[in-house]
């Protein structure tokens, strides 16, 4: 059986790394799940001149900053791609591409939601639509997929797909050209839908139909109503109190994902708050 | 006429310089009043383990770097202390000891509420109860006035009190000794209520009662319900939604003043969501 951590934490952008911080700050066992390349956001970012103490600070030097006060912490960063959250009465569970894990409470701070799902996608989800390749490539194998892949970091998710699958139709939705292998086809057409037909699941662009058995829908961050089934949305956002509680007990959430104003000092506050508010929950459960 | 500022700021913790630092560069004329020493809060910490990205920093080295941010994008602050701010329809008027200041929009980060007023001290509020020697000494001329002092700092106002008043009973609230000329009677025991008798104001203590025509109570901040007629609040914090904005509009607020947590994390990311927040409502006025 799996380590039951206190605290989950997905998410390495600056509201993920303060939850982090704080929460190992009050000795709680903390699980820190995301990019050791923190967040692409920040790093790139070329000045950022109102986040209170580092005047006129570039990305990366941010970025720097921020790892080096984790380092100071003792926060370590597992790497994984968490694709579900799944409450479970007393603790989450959460499946990754390389595990699941399990925490008492959890502190979503997954960043920017991706603007539209597509038409069907959500319809779909888990009936012939996946967002994770490590997870559901073996029931694809010999079959073949569709993967619609938002950055370039998913390209390395298609050609293991490829090692698998009979035939795999790779969609860019970004303006760089992929260098994937040869057994991979590169399909520039932008995807407007996915469907359903004849037992088949269909990517719908402007110039044709795909059918396939499977397809992989691949971004940085999941929406996260689809993470958590059963949190509360505001619109396309996660639903929190002043102390970024959300609907469900145990599940807190922080940064971006909660909303505007996208702002690096905001997600920082609000992991923060919402380290503190688990750890509140945390002593509850244990006085209860 | 004075100059109407787009935003006034009350306060020089990190929420205010927080939020001074944002208006500012979002080209808002910004008057940022408060104590140039900033908070002593800040100053006085021994070490700060959780402001990302400044790991493990003591408190005079963060203020070091917030004064730095705020030379850097070019806020002053104007020291003054602000006894009252009244709502006047389309915009703030606030009464400083130094001036009477306009704003569109004003936000109050005057940081943690003190504990608790002393019994009689809110209802006998401008009726012989004062919070501001500057303002008030001139009634007091050739009369007995009690000043309580919270901090060291008051001091001067109660020397200053003593130029004009016939006799100053001052009743320090805190350890050191006061630093005092000889025409101001300190008195040791601590006040426990402020009550009326024959046309007086009483000072009372377990020791015995000190009848004054005035008392003055002097404390680093006021209580966010007495600064602002009408302002909402909840128990002793000023209530807020998740973008800052008080029941009173163009009225913000952030930080310890809005409530718990107490940490310098959350008071700059809600001094920055308040910024915004009076930024759109300056907009919003403008395109009505």
């Amino acid at each position: 059986m799996s380590e039951r951590y206190d605290i989950a934490i997905v998410g390495t952008g600056p509201a993920g790394l303060s939850a982090a911080i704080t929460a190992k700050l009050r000795n709680k066992s903390v699980l820190l799940l995301g990019s050791r390349e923190l967040s692409p956001k920040v790093q790139k970012a070329h000045a950022i001149q109102n986040y209170l103490g580092l005047p006129n600070v570039a990305g990366d030097a941010l970025g720097e900053a921020f790892r080096r006060h984790l380092d100071a912490v003792g926060v370590a960063i597992t790497e994984d791609r968490i694709t579900a959250a799944y409450p479970m009465g007393d603790y989450y569970a959460l499946q990754g591409a390389e595990a699941i894990y399990e925490a008492t409470a959890l502190i979503l701070a997954t960043g920017m939601v991706p603007g539209k799902l597509l038409p069907g996608e959500s319809a779909l989800l888990g009936r012939g639509v996946s967002y994770c390749a490590t997870c559901d490539a073996p029931l694809y194998r010999g079959k073949r997929v569709a993967v619609i892949g938002y950055s370039a970091g998913e390209e390395r998710e298609a050609a293991f797909l490829a090692e698998l699958a009979a035939h795999v139709a790779y969609f860019p939705m970004y303006a760089d050209a992929p260098a994937l292998p040869d057994t991979v086809e590169i399909i520039s057409d932008r995807p407007t839908e996915i469907a359903e037909a004849d037992g088949q699941r269909q990517v719908v662009t402007a110039n044709g139909t795909h059918a396939v058995d499977g397809v992989f829908i691949l971004r940085d961050s999941i929406s996260p109503g689809q993470l958590v089934p059963g949190l509360a949305t505001d619109g396309n956002h996660v639903a929190v109190d002043r102390g970024m509680a959300t609907n469900l007990p145990g599940c807190f959430a922080c940064g971006d994902v909660t909303g505007l104003p996208y702002q690096y000092s905001k997600s920082a506050g609000e992991g923060n708050v919402a380290a503190l508010s688990a750890v509140a929950y945390l002593d509850r459960l244990k006085r209860a």
